[in-house]
């Protein structure tokens, strides 16, 4: 991997892989294309990112001859999931860079093994227990009025693999809900608000880090982003502290996300930050970068990959994003006429309850 | 055209063709998927849109067969360029709706028709003689210190086929320049400052105008536009007068630009302006609203096209947009490393002198 083709920075031209046909592919694809640099899309199943892409090849994650072609047709590989099986970004990993690495895969889409990493790193996360078994789950349910979450190790997202647990859950049922796969249960901690970190490294190790927006959720589903964000400065700089942390043991190249519960105003500033998970790829919380920066975290995390340096991700204007799931979107000739309203769609089919259709920016000026 | 295929407004998911394959179709495309509008291209040659197009297609703007299956693959079809020929844009607007109608291309794509038009409607411009002959420019020639301009009738763009003519000239000379061409003779008039009005039209009627950008020339190619233009207000007012009279005359949907003159403030506002030529499609001079509005020219463009309500052509930031030309995309490591810098690369091949091969975008908060 010393010829010209995957050196580094890519040439104008360059082709990039990307695994997975979804938004998130179909953002970064757009945005190298601002830069000149052509995507070619791998994914089991069509979707949203084909209608963008310089090439598309379908093929499962496991058809190793398929993905040894991709891997020859372009300098380098991304990905917009965190679920890629280990065995693809190995495979992929001996023909070409793979960015980001293998191992922030592996750290990232398996709760036990991330939370694990996180706790050596010395960072605070909610207490939590491996259950492997209905027993497991028995021993660590939570008394009195405490709360938990059974959350499978792998494939979660959107809330999906979740199961709430307290003193009254029947362990044999929670475990049943979520297909006895191996978890941990969570302890729900009291938090004052839920924020991100949108972070960007550089192969170099330089980094830009986007303002901290303040995330709603409902039904696991994140729903709304607002920057700027209402959390004090000093707070900011421990978010950006924790971020930059986990990046650089990672030795992460591309945009890493961490999600972060603020615990509130009684404690200090070095106390009131939780890492609730981390995302190896461009985020949902990120999508206002897109309309409210100069450069989007989908464009600096192309950047990245093709190793070229880090865009400015000042934000020119406050905004709120809003998710569009399942109907949402029919909404949209009204959101289109909106003032100030930056309206993204997906292009997906069919508007299925819980599905992702599109978001929403409502730029307003700075404060 | 009534069946719900071809009912505007288009729905999310629907097909919009493109005749072009250059950067003007590539940013128009990236700007239609956001909306979850998918396009097509249609092209006597690849180009830049292919790299981010849904469907392509290479053929002959004379390949009656291929375009009619073009025709049927789309809900509607646009342009990148005015010079789409008269029997192409009357072949295919008898299969579907082409947006903006063939009469803005009748009126744009020959100077002598726009310079008529504009002069019809109470506009002003340089005093211009049509040339058929070395004759007429024998007749027409200035004398003294003034200087003229013969410009091909057809197919000038960025300074090609183009001459200037002072008392000295040879009219032979001249014309054989141009290959002796139909042409017209323009007095090259003093000006303080050359501008641009993008205006967005719907087919309702309904229209959005960008903040008018001072642009700069060399050699016949835009190099810089500035917003906001030092054009006073009142003299704005007229601008956008002029614009709207020329986007309503032409039943007009989609951007049209309208570049001026303005001789200056020795002149009252009502008679400092002078226009010099239209564009029926998005303009060069505003590129910077990709980065520093609301909603770009290219997507404001794709509403009008889809029947979509207009954007907020509200600009957040202030901008100066410089063209990349040539080598000057060599320098795209530094330029990409620069701070408020919005990098756009257009993946063309080949640097060649002359050739549009991206812009920049510098940001600024607004003054």
């Amino acid at each position: 991997m010393t010829d010209e083709k995957h050196s580094f920075p890519l040439r104008p031209g360059s082709s990039i892989g990307i695994l997975g046909s979804g938004q998130l592919a179909r953002m970064l694809a757009t945005a190298a294309a601002r830069l000149g640099l052509r995507c070619k899309i791998y994914a089991d199943a069509p979707g949203p990112a084909f209608d963008v892409a310089a090439a598309v090849t379908v093929g499962a994650y496991d058809a190793w001859d398929k993905l040894t072609a991709f891997a020859g047709s372009v300098s380098v590989v991304t990905y917009e999931f965190e679920n890629v099986a280990d065995a693809t970004a190995q495979h992929l990993a001996k023909l070409l860079p793979v960015r980001p690495g293998p191992k922030a895969l592996a750290v990232a889409q398996d709760r036990l093994v991330e939370k694990t990493f996180l706790s050596d790193l010395g960072i605070a996360i909610a207490p939590f227990t491996p259950i492997a078994s209905v027993d497991d789950l028995k021993a660590a349910r939570p008394t009195g009025q405490n709360r938990a979450i059974l959350k499978t190790r792998r494939l979660g997202y959107d809330g999906k693999g979740q199961v709430p647990v307290d003193a009254k859950t029947d362990p044999q049922h929670a475990c049943a809900e979520i297909g006895h796969a191996p978890a941990v249960l969570e302890q729900r901690l009291t938090f004052q608000r839920e924020v991100s970190v949108l972070i960007c490294r550089s192969a170099d190790g330089s980094d830009v880090i986007y303002d901290i927006p303040d995330n709603t959720h409902r039904d696991g589903i994140l729903r709304r982003s607002t920057v700027p964000s209402a959390l004090p400065d000093a707070v900011v700089k421990e978010a950006h502290a924790i971020a930059r942390r986990i990046a650089t043991t990672l030795n992460y190249v591309g945009l890493l996300a961490v999600e972060l519960f603020d615990l509130g105003n009684a404690l200090p500033a070095d106390q009131r930050l939780v890492v609730n998970e981390i995302a190896p790829r461009v985020h949902n919380s990120g999508h206002w970068t897109l309309d409210a920066c100069v450069v989007s975290q989908f464009e600096n995390h192309m950047r990245a990959v093709a190793g070229w340096p880090l865009g400015s991700a000042i934000r020119h204007s406050d905004a709120v994003m809003e998710n569009l799931i399942g109907a949402d979107a029919l909404a949209w000739r009204d959101l289109a006429a909106e003032t100030g309203c930056c309206l993204h769609l997906y292009g997906k089919h069919e508007a299925r309850a819980g599905r992702k259709m599109g978001h929403v920016t409502r730029l307003t000026p700075r404060r």
